[in-house]
């Protein structure tokens, strides 16, 4: 059995370096312990492990189909493995006690969450989703709404979805063409086309919360005429029994290059399948106000944006761990300059490429560990800071932090993943290794859940300037401190001065970039941007983590020294270029004529 | 029907830019124009678009299956539109007129048959290997082994495969263990396992002839002991006619990531299947002399490469025209600054982000193309050039260009590919486009016929060291060249000087990591090396194509100058801290203990 995810860097930084556990001195997470912390990870590595892990392959070789009821069939294992996950508690991580949760920090859940990500993307897909539905109706639902249809998601026996996405209008949601009319007794039927709603169909559970986005009749064009619903497969009785069948039809699933096992469906709303009351439409219920929808929505974006990232490095991270252990076994060849050719084969590891490119992966993978735990900390503070400044403050960073977290995993954790692949030869293109699946499993997520363009405008065209670049500030202000700490001690030094001259040059080039005032120059590179601030940042994270190994030295804390000097070395100059780039105001594709394409 | 390559790029590049038409006035070349040329290219990319491009993705939706009767079964669609190209006269491009040949120049071959990589990657790879294994037999076979086996594969009758890596052995070939025993009658019987065998087994032709890498007993160790064997599926009789079954059985069929289309095989020799002339061993005819095999393999081996960085090119160039037909019509969202919700979505191209995505894709696409026509037509250089100094330095040239003709594109057409998928956004991740195909097929590129690592080692370990640095001298000579009539132009002024600069630099970092005469620290970073060498040499394509521009203005020709721009703004800079790390002779990877891993 393959190890899906280091623990012991699980545990590095979740309690040597994020302390963790000094959480548990706080009310809302008093009832915890380091023991409670550990058994929540000691039974999420057991059940990634033994249950999800094993059924990854098999998830993807067969993929949900239509039966001919109509139906969604999907492999049995998957539903037992999630009967395991729900009868853990796990699912109840982070809600409240009284709502039958566990009051978890969102830090310890994510970093739980992360064994489920890395031993089945898409087995760990329906409670992913399904949790960011529950906390969205937590945060937004009425108290009755919340027992309805949050509480049995959160005790695992329903799913939710989030239904966003229209044919015509993914990154563009304000042009959404689904409507929604109100009716007398205060529900609203909908009507219209939604796609790519993973979880949108299927048997595993007798109910499926959809959250929905429409607009209602009259509502103003764009975002603001936005509105969010709920709308559950089936309608659900007072008593919270199920109902009739709502007018939700399954019209399709999307057959992808991985997550197979999840199903990805195109969902009709309203066409008429069924008439619950009697009439066709598909009966939501308003959350909130009308034309709140996507503040709502993004309310929670946040936390769904960190997730994916973490989900990226999960692929990543178990990539790199059956890479290095092909390498370590594998042999093949001899060093060159070995003279003997019948001397025998060396271990893969033993090639200075192959170290290089587990090295890359390391620091990739675990780079971008370290910056979503960093991230989960934040929402966690952001809750429950000891007082408004720090809660603010951690709101400042996490703001400007979650493009870069969502963004630079999706990129450089599946950069791991073509290593991975490399590492392994031909064998890795294989689809009996493991390799091979992680990496198209992770080619989703530069796409769902806002594009790497969608992150790059958001970072350079929002966070940075937002309250005149006090995000921004905030964030430079942390750094400055971990450069402080680093240049006092005669191992970091010379990083932390190699760091803070990019992060000097970052904010210089903001600032370029938006003295003319307009977007459109500003933002033409922005892709170049986002890419040069997350090299920054993860640079700080690895100097923030060399900082927590301190004077400690084994092989663990040697693989970090590696790993960071490996990134200052080869990964960090990269950004020079790019912000020369960017100071430059370059027009190459603002000016490009696309008929010259 | 989508357009799978721009013909007028490959008209530019060869006649505008490499003057292939030229080519008809030396003696081989004699009997051809330009306007059978046109014809060949006309055709080619007729049966591509027609034939080839439709199946793709049927191909990949329908793999080979092993029936019960224990043959190959693969969908009809392949062998029909095989057996158009072959009834085409195609496979017989370069051959010589007297085995049935066209003596088409290899320059113009490489471009008439990258519009079959473009259309069906596994499709094209029969008569890919197949040519491959003709042209190796006619350098190396007797006349008879010509005659026999070579020219029915010349003529699309049969099929052939190359036979080197074994499961324990792919990069390390002096490891292979299959042996050869010689007989009485001058055969050799093989007795031994074979992997990764593309082509091993089908029905697609009445017989294949695998040229297979074994060690004669008794032959020392490593690849002194590598001799070379015709081993025909089914032997010949005196006649030319089918005899009876070689010792040769399909063992299992391997299942990649992509090129699902080609039947990929591991085979057993001598397992007793078969007893040819009433004896288990797979009877082989021996290539030249004895401990030759791997000079006479590695005699092909640039042609080889040269052949897969073109497909490499090839699957990055036609992403890039499917991702630019989808961003021309796909309607989405409005630019930056937009204020009126209501206003009709702007297509794809109108966000700088996909322009950005679009024009790299170019710039790497059309950049690779350049440069393997260009290595192309060295290969026709180094055959027909008018003196031995034309010949000498085409074949240097060659020799330290090929590793970066296979490795590049394989990286970097690569990359165009993820950037198809990324203009799509959640559709290009889904099986219904083809751009996701293209870029799982293309993920093989950077593994086979020598990974990335190999490749490296070959150029920085073997090519530019070579005769005392000879072969890069010729190179940096030859873009000098280029540097001296670019600086000469307002146009081109700057990127001569950019460019210059980095030519520079690149020889001196290669005395800075040989100075010190360790190959261990030399080599260290030799990936590194392989992708700063990459990009200064696609640079100098680069300029090379906008001086084949000239003062010519029209929607083409801007899109080169935009590219141009594109690459040495975005792309060219990447070299500067990539030859900074090499030259501070960086020992982290060097010093790496696998341990800390």
């Amino acid at each position: 059995m393959s190890v899906v995810l280091s623990r012991r860097d699980v545990d590095f930084l979740l309690f040597d370096w994020l302390k963790a556990a000094e959480l548990t001195e706080r009310e809302r997470y008093a009832e915890h312990s380091r023991e409670t912390f550990d058994a929540v990870l000691d039974l999420s590595e057991t059940i990634a492990t033994e249950r999800f892990a094993p059924i990854n392959r098999l998830l993807d070789a067969n993929e949900p189909v239509v039966g001919e009821d109509g139906k969604v069939v999907l492999p049995a294992e998957l539903g037992e493995a999630l009967a395991v996950y729900r009868d853990s508690g796990t699912p109840a991580g982070v809600f409240d006690a009284d709502l039958g949760g566990m009051q978890l920090p969102f830090t310890v859940s994510q970093g739980a969450f992360a064994f489920f990500q890395a031993a089945s993307a898409a087995a760990a897909s329906y409670p992913f989703l399904s949790t960011g539905n529950a906390n969205l109706l937590v945060e937004h639902g009425t108290p009755e709404q919340v027992q309805t249809y949050a509480v049995p998601v959160i005790e695992g026996r329903w799913y939710g979805t989030m239904c966003l996405s229209e044919p015509q209008a993914g990154s563009s949601l304000g042009d959404i063409t689904t409507r929604a009319v109100r009716q007398e007794d205060g529900t609203y039927r909908l009507f219209g086309t939604k796609m790519w709603i993973s979880g949108g169909d299927h048997e595993l559970t007798e109910n499926i919360v959809h959250l929905v986005l429409a607009k209602v009749e009259g509502a103003p064009p764009g975002v603001k005429g936005i509105s969010l619903f709920i709308v559950p497969k089936h309608l659900v009785n007072e008593d919270g029994s199920i109902g009739e069948r709502n007018d939700v039809a399954l019209v399709g699933l999307n057959h992808k290059m991985g997550w197979r096992g999840t199903t990805n469906t195109l969902l009709n709303f309203g066409e008429g399948l069924a008439t619950p009351g009697g009439a066709a439409g598909a009966v939501g219920h308003l959350v909130g106000d009308e034309g709140q929808g996507l503040a709502q929505m993004f309310h929670m974006m946040n936390e769904a944006r960190i997730s994916v990232g973490m989900g990226a490095v999960a692929l990543g991270y178990t990539g790199y761990l059956h890479a290095l252990d092909y390498a370590k076994t594998r042999t093949q060849g001899r060093i060159p300059g070995a003279k003997d050719p019948s001397a025998p084969m060396v271990p893969l590891t033993a090639h200075a490429d192959v170290r290089r490119m587990l090295l890359a992966q390391k620091s990739y993978v675990e780079g971008g560990l370290g910056l979503l735990l960093y991230c989960a900390r934040l929402i966690d503070e952001q809750a429950t800071g000891a007082d408004e400044a720090a809660r603010t403050r951690a709101h400042d960073l996490l703001e400007v932090l979650t493009p870069i977290a969502k963004s630079w995993p999706s990129q450089w954790c599946l950069a791991a993943n073509d290593l991975a692949i490399q590492v392994h030869g031909g064998y890795g293109y294989t689809r009996d290794y493991a390799v091979e699946q992680f990496y198209r499993d992770n080619r989703l997520n530069p796409i769902h859940e806002g594009t790497h363009g969608i992150q790059s405008l958001d970072l350079l065209g929002r966070k940075v300037i937002a309250g005149g670049g006090a995000w921004l500030a905030t964030l430079v202000e942390t750094i400055k401190a971990t450069v402080a700490r680093a240049a006092a001690a005669d191992e970091t030094a010379d990083y932390a001065k190699q760091l803070d001259a990019r992060v000097d040059r970052l904010v210089e080039v903001t600032g370029q970039l938006w003295a003319g005032g307009d977007p459109a120059v500003a933002l033409a590179n922005s892709a170049v941007y986002l890419e040069a601030a997350g090299h920054v940042v993860v640079a700080w994270v690895w100097l923030e983590q060399l900082l927590a190994v301190g004077e400690r030295h084994d092989a663990f804390f040697e693989g970090k020294r590696a790993a960071t000097r490996y990134f200052f070395a080869f990964e960090l100059p990269k950004v020079d270029p790019q912000l020369d780039l960017l100071a430059s105001l370059d027009r190459t594709v603002l000016d490009l004529d696309p008929a010259s394409l």
